[in-house]
């Protein structure tokens, strides 16, 4: 029994929900996989889990000793900056051939530089968008691959087998070409998740005031209007949220959530690509300035006061 | 037996595949029909396909004479002055507790108009938005109702048994208050519509220009993306769309259609809504406005001449 | 000396500011004023103001019989139902031939309708869109008159006497065919405020947040910006508003202004006739809705909760 | 007389109109300026303009041997590119204490990009945002500077001198902090322009289609409008231009223009501005996305055909 039959076929870095249930999901599948975490405490729980199914070690670094080459590692790490970090780390440490696939949600500027920094040791990087949440992850999520057609091609196999399938079979899977289209799709798909819940925001408005519609008729109407072509995920959750109750005032939950909206980028950067290829983009670009409005509001000091009608600012227009 | 016993339940007026699908719906679940068309042509054809399950008569009027009181009128005409002209028609034959039932695309402010008018008469006056095309009207609409409650509680029992069946059995028909709710309710349903319309188009032009997606990799791509949080009605007939082949030119089928689309009314009265209410609905009425502004486009008279560069108007700007 | 050489020019009904200085700039150009109004305490501070000059009468009916036929009145009430009723206490008494003026701030639809309803009695109803405020109404407005052809003629003398005068001398009064042009010219006017000031606001919030200019410096930039392809108007008040210090705080004033922009109709009109006639005026209706966007900002309770992170609704789309 | 008393005071590199008029106002002023371009046929034609008022030398780099020190340098480039070439000709010849001051349309990014790098050096580097057009470069134009707080007030004489001067006589020249401010500031400046013009095409469009305003008619009511609040330098502008007849044909000049904007940057800058800084620009945004959409119209093929009506995807949405 030589050394080798003992190397894993893949690591995974990061073990935050998403990681572990790769790693689940690629174990399931055959692949022998080791996996790594930077933060003590996540490896100590990811073990709990994991092990003896999949092997856990102390330092994502240490995941290269137990790899057969050519090593290959999927990062779900944090977008951004840990991504380079990480790539610093590693990059004394790999040899030609060596595949890094990011899993996470990085731009997909960021992808292409980090293909290139590579590139110069031989190095393959692939992006790969991975989309249909902790559960997707475990039992089949949807992946979007880009990067050299050769590192994508040596992937292949692995993302195929734990990817969701179609009703025909096929893998949800998908190679888009070099560089980062594989995180540019990804990047997009979520542009129709901005507009969905804008468009679910809108009309919930419409509901409640003009229609006046309460809780439990808000929620009856959304059950319905999914039996339509209106129908959508988003709209199917809505309907289980808006008919949430509040259990410390008895009011509907979605009243006493602050009506402020964060984002983690990619909404964004669907709108900066539009700007800079000139493809007019003004549905996701208004859905996402709705969320930087609602973001925004200061709450008013006490002392705000409203003009006297005399110096009503807002009603000079009409006068002109 | 009397004559009584051979009148009809229910009546409906207006025989495209709408309301014949609905006459034979409401048939299956047990309610005796009576159908008519002001059109003979549609009549005969009407005829053929529906009797003798369902009695078809020569013209609308004709219906009231097989109906046990209070007659109860589903009418699935075209929205608009028709609803107006049948209504003059039948308010001399109409008696006290009649129900007229609009299953048509009208605006909730005519809805609102005609429950006045016929009030006066003491005949009741609801307004239906129906959901689901021509399949649901056959095996399962989505119904939403409003109007006088108690004229809407005497149509509950055959609109409710008609309707589509939730997952829990539950079925698929909603009574919203009174006035036009039911038709507003249908109508904000279809700003999502437009919504879902305008991010997929978004999305299109994104993969299809900065990406360089090709037909069939823009097919893959958005059946993955229906097993996402992405997922809608929509995005799944839009995945069978995209991939079609124009037979005459083998080039993709989306690039031979002309990029002008209309409209019939619904995604408009939504954004009026929001204007006369004061509810912020940018979304909606961006995607309505880029439909304004495809269906505008006139087609360029060929000595349309492009001014010099020297001239370029559209550059002043920026080096003002 | 025959009666008719006491009898006068024209009415002015209406003696709020706007009345009363056109009432004046009418008698500035040689033109006999009879005035009204339909509150007593506006008749007694209006007489105060403007007789001898111009006859002040004690309720508008009276006017109509110190003028010379045909009889022509310039209405200038508030818009809306007013104008109803007082076409409704005018109509038993007007002749063929007798000319209202409405120059408020009236929707076309309803100049339009109120043309149609007094034209069976032969009464010309001229629809006058007047712009340039106070100032303006006193020394010279801008005028914008549509109707019956026939009836503009009839009153394109005072109007042009009192319009301003362009750089070449020529009067700012415009006719705009028949109809409810005049009204639809002024309303689209209107349009070009809204989005003036939608890019003031967008530009007050780069500066004041990004660029980090405090209130000094943000009134210099804009006084710097109306020397430039920027200038306008609004930008030059602007420049004055954003300097003002509030007297009591010591703070910058417009950061004490409520940010709840109302708005009194004809923003919503422009936005509405894009709408109806499938122009696409998205700039305009992005203006509007951000308007009402901001009026609506419900103060929330204090018992409004945030909830806690792992509940963070506003993150989860791009987890998704 | 020593050699020091020969030296100018300050250079101007980039002669262009913007450049030489620059020079020219320089000069009026009482600055002594030395004057060069990269390219000779430039150098020619600027030597018999400018000379023998203002020196000018064969290449760029040349002004350097004729500046007093610390040696300061107007740079009057094509932004982008171009400008980074610049500076990595001059790096080598250049002092601690030289100062560069990059008048162009540059983005605030490079801007604070190029500071940084010059830092190094002891270099200092002003962003200064020129605004006016030729004319205000020749006789006064608005000027916003940003960088080192040492460095603009090193140039603040010369820039104050040439500024154009407001009402009150102080000068159009406004320091906005380190980095890249001027610049942040010129082109959020520029976002105005942009909504200006795009509520002048909104208007257009409904004069012309729903009003039926003629060439005419249009020009006379831009005029009128010119009169009133809604006044500004664009709307002056465009009231010639939509006067204006095409000689060939005898159409409305602007009906002849091809419908296809284009724009040079800062417009899309302003819109990724609020995007990075969350900065709600919704008005902007709309403006510069219908100019891409205008720019993306590709002239479609004579074979273009639109489906039978059967299959009007356009309608679809509302049989739903």
């Amino acid at each position: 029994m030589t050394e080798t039959e003992h190397l894993c076929d893949i690591a995974v870095i990061g073990l935050g929900v998403m990681g572990r249930n790769l790693a689940l999901n690629l174990n399931d599948r055959g692949y022998k996989v080791v996996a790594g975490d930077a933060f003590p405490d996540v490896v100590v729980s990811a073990r709990a889990e994991l092990e003896p199914t999949v092997t856990v070690v102390d330092t994502p670094i240490d995941v290269l000793k137990h790899l057969k080459a050519p090593r290959t590692m999927l990062v779900m790490i944090k977008a951004g900056d840990p991504v380079d970090a990480l790539i610093e780390t590693f990059r004394p440490h790999l040899q030609p051939g060596d595949i890094l696939i990011d899993g996470g949600n990085s731009h997909y500027h960021d992808t292409e530089r980090r293909q290139a920094l590579l590139e110069a040791d031989g190095v393959r990087f692939v992006g790969l968008g991975v989309s249909g949440g902790e559960e997707g992850a475990r039992h089949g999520p949807a992946l979007m691959a880009g990067g050299d057609p050769d590192a994508v091609a040596a992937v292949s196999a692995p993302l195929a087998a734990i990817a969701a399938k179609a009703g025909d079979g096929a893998p949800c899977f998908g190679t888009f070409g070099p560089g980062g289209a594989g995180h540019f799709v990804k990047m997009a798909h979520n542009g129709i998740e901005y507009l969905v819940m804008q468009a679910l925001a809108e009309c919930y408005l419409l509901l409640s005031g003009p229609a006046g519609l309460e809780r439990e008729a808000m929620a009856e109407t959304f059950r319905r209007w999914d039996e339509t072509a209106a129908s959508s995920y988003l709209l199917e959750i809505t309907a289980v949220v808006v008919d949430e109750v509040d259990t410390d005032t008895g009011r509907p939950l979605v009243e006493m959530i602050k009506d402020s909206a964060h984002h983690k980028g990619t909404g964004r950067w669907t709108v900066e690509a539009g700007l800079q290829y000139g493809v007019a983009v003004p549905g996701i670009a208004t859905a996402f300035l709705a969320r930087a409005l609602s973001s925004r509001r200061a709450p008013h000091a006490a002392s705000l006061r409203r003009l006297p009608p005399a110096g009503d600012a807002a009603l000079i227009a009409d006068d002109l």
